[in-house]
């Protein structure tokens, strides 16, 4: 019954990374707190780098910056 | 004053039918707890059924076996 | 498969309504977007009304002046 | 460390605002609780017109009334 | 700089439980995406059993009946 | 009509505190974007230290050693 949700940056990740965030999370649940995987859910918000900041500015200009 | 959130896959929701959602999420916390509708928030996030897992598998899958 | 988050200010919800805030988002997706209500999650979180702003303003102070 | 999620309407909002609005938040926590901006994290959300309901009926509705 | 959010019921979850979900999920991360943990968030929300739904009722009813 | 989220630990944050971040992002909002303060949402979560984690260690065990 857990819900996860992982946020990231919109940078290229694939379906098979998506594939084993999905699995990996779950299987956390479940080892950690034996949660039933069958009703785990997790969601994945990729979000543009303009709209992410940290340290006070975008990702997009510390990207820029080879950070 | 709510704050609801729905979460849903990405799947041809109509505006029509988001419309629905709205109204319904909106009339049931004016129903339930008497919360005045002017004020009450809904937003609708439509995910990619390859960012939404549950029992350890993405939606994409299980969409491909009929599920 | 939905997620339904429901907000509100802590004031004296009772489980019985809770009960109802559950069952009403649960059918609403099962009546407009025809979702199976077993795998629907409804969430509902209580924020205290110090926490909770609008207008600029906590709730708290919205309530003594009677608003 | 705080995380902070503005959730908007899409409507042109531009990738300087967008900076404004991560720079201001960040110094908001630093200047009201003496956070490390430098672990603050800021994320914006953009949601359509149509998936964003007030007073129960969509953004987009408002805005044909000129509202 | 993933931010993780992990929902679960509150029913008497660990301090040592946390650390590993908070372990697990920044690990999760630098192995599939290669994330820095160092700029990883995890938050932990508890929900007490009578604010989480599935299936349209209470978890605390589902857990009366044993599930 | 913006909603903001603002999550901190908890840490003996003040009812005088949880006003100024209120005030300071609905302002944020008017001024950056010309939002109307009047329905603006303010939601301030405070999160316990267990739960947070950052660096993959919890937010308490930071603490001791003085961060």
């Amino acid at each position: 019954m857990p819900y996860v949700n992982i946020k990231i940056t919109n940078e290229g990740v694939t379906s098979e990374q998506k594939k084993q965030l999905i699995e990996g999370a779950t299987n956390l649940l479940r080892d950690v707190l034996g949660k039933n995987p069958q009703t785990t859910v997790v969601v994945i918000d990729e979000v543009e780098t303009d709209n992410w900041g940290i340290g006070g500015e975008q990702v997009t200009d510390r990207r820029k910056r080879g950070q």
